[in-house]
């Protein structure tokens, strides 16, 4: 934790929005005719507007980075430990953005928000957003704060296709992009275990075809089932084996259907606590934005044709020990960019964090970005 | 299919019930006054009374391990493909006999059957039951068909671990065990697997605390979440990739939450069909009795201790590409049969069906099985 006079914390934050009156064609054709984005920027931008970083966060995450709120200071940014004065995302140097996105729960305008056409929330009607939208809505928030180019954007898992993605929708836009534990596409495996999550949520009586909001219920249920499996994929067999082993709560088997092995407690915590303030709707729209990101879809599936219009240098980073997105897919998009002739650096690193190890502390991970960031050029 | 006068088919089988009126007492501590086995046979047992062979079944399967019924010609055995006249498994050598185990909703006492105490379904309070409970209650169905040693015992899956437990709980009635895509106990991941599935079953409204089978319900929405898990971890992710891709269903993506992907149309498939005729109380016990399963807990962990008083010759088989029980799992009981000294036969398959590749026909498999059983003496 850090406290206020803690000198690698870049303190108390201020969480803002900007708003946008003009209409956001979104990639499934649905329009968005108003929206919000939700950010924080730490750091200061210099004169020469080339020292911005942009942040794109996972899916249980937000705008809030990096810090902590002064009314709630155990509330801290989700990637303090790599984010701050003097960490390897320097913010003495860069100043950097961390940006909701458009269908979020935590700020920026999505299926709780006000639909303009009812004044009542979106529930359902929401559209389905995907990585391409976030982009374009994300490139909104830049010209709102005046940041024509980035120095970089950085970004792990659904963070990481949205920094690939940058690169493809604005190339001029971003000189570096650091590409963390990514896909350049869902394998059927990862849609399947989206799918169920979804089937979860939306068989989820309280679920009432994503109106629930007037209802008084939130689907609790289908959330908890949904973040369980979700769990399950973050972690890898071999720490959950290290963390918990076959080891029972109760010391000896129950024979009942309550608690026995710790794995199932550690499971039902994270999914009960999950189930109390993510929102649902916004839940099934993270998980499409995911199965849909495919930039090689449109040129016939050559990931590398995909990527000849990228203009960044890159950091791809891949973990051993995830099986969620595990290392030959960081590899596939290392080769894409190597055929069309970028700046690559690869690391693949053996830490046993499973697809969660791009958010914990290993030092070969945090001084490799420490040495990237370093070498920017402002 | 096998039409009726095909040579290889045993052809039309009848279901049997043995009822048992000595207490069974579990190792839960509960005490199961009397039960059922539902099974069926094949071939003829010889006199000697030397050629039997016990094969165990696994999650959603039963003793109709071969042939078809008369009534019902397209219901044919789960294993029909290893079992039957010049098969693998010959039933014109062996007398077969495939057991349903208890707890089952196939034909054994289980959830569903009359609680001889109240006169109503057990509901939930039918007892956890384990392998070696099973084990216990097939000891009665051989003493009953008048089989005081089996020539072999052969399982996959769950069903491999009672042909393990029948070597430690029966060492001197087994002469051999064949034991297929098999773990001396589960991993933390497959325990979590396991629990998502059964809290997907015991937070649906429809489950009524296991007390169901009176309120005119099901727990539908459970049963398929939890089969849509099983089947992600039966499939290998290269044969989903293989069968399904990215396939989408409607050629283009919906931006909606109808079936996209291919895989979403078979995952949903497969979990509506299963929770049409499994039974949630059955389900929730089987996974228990997995997780469970663990016979080195009582030797301070030593598998090799635990497998100490086996005597059986043992063919141990393991598919490359089952992620839920993969090869090193079957490799360890490999090591520890030959830490005794054990007669042991070890094939690893390169085979790409997953967990699912025990059910499937492969030539290596099937011509290593028929040599195991052709060179059994009788």
């Amino acid at each position: 934790m850090n406290a206020p006079h803690d000198p690698s914390s870049v303190g108390a934050v201020i969480a803002q929005k900007a708003r946008f009156d003009k209409p956001l064609r979104l990639k499934g054709g649905a329009e968005l005719p108003a929206f919000e984005i939700a950010y924080e920027t730490y750091g200061e931008l210099n004169a020469a507007r080339s020292n911005a970083v942009l942040v794109c966060h996972a899916l249980n995450a937000s705008h809030h980075v990096d810090g902590f709120y002064a009314e709630d200071q155990s509330n801290i940014g989700w990637w303090d430990n790599l984010v701050g004065p003097g960490k390897p995302l320097d913010t003495n140097r860069f100043f950097v953005v961390g940006s909701n996105y458009i269908g979020s729960c935590f700020g920026s305008t999505g299926p709780a928000s006000p639909n303009p056409a009812s004044g009542k929330p979106w529930g359902a009607d929401f559209p389905v957003v995907t990585v391409e939208d976030w982009v374009e809505a994300q490139a909104r928030l830049a010209d709102h704060l005046g940041i024509e180019r980035f120095a970089g954007v950085i970004g792990g898992s659904l963070g990481a296709m949205q920094a690939l993605q940058w690169t493809l929708s604005y190339p001029e836009r971003i000189r570096h992009s650091i590409v963390i534990a990514a896909a350049a596409r869902l394998t059927p495996q990862n849609i399947a275990f989206n799918e169920v999550a979804r089937q979860a949520i939306m068989t989820d009586p309280d679920f009432h075809g994503g109106h629930y909001y007037d209802k008084g219920v939130v689907p609790t249920r289908g959330l908890r089932i949904a973040r369980m499996i979700g769990h399950i994929t973050y972690l890898s067999g071999e720490a959950m084996a290290e963390k918990f082993g076959r080891l029972l709560r109760r010391g000896v088997p129950g024979f009942d259907f309550d608690v026995d092995f710790e794995i199932e407690s550690y499971l039902r915590y994270q999914g009960d606590k999950f189930s109390t303030y993510f929102d649902a709707n916004t839940y099934l729209r993270i998980t499409k934005a995911l199965d849909y990101f495919d930039p090689a879809a449109d040129f016939g599936g050559s990931l590398s044709a995909a990527l000849a219009r990228a203009q960044a240098a890159f950091l791809v980073v891949s973990f051993k020990s995830d099986w969620r997105f595990p290392p030959p897919q960081s590899r596939e998009i290392v080769r894409a960019l190597l055929d069309n002739r970028r700046i690559v650096s690869y690391l693949e690193i053996d830490a046993p964090g499973g697809h969660d190890a791009f958010l914990l502390e290993d030092a070969r991970y945090h001084n490799a970005l420490r040495a990237y960031f370093g070498n920017i050029e402002l």
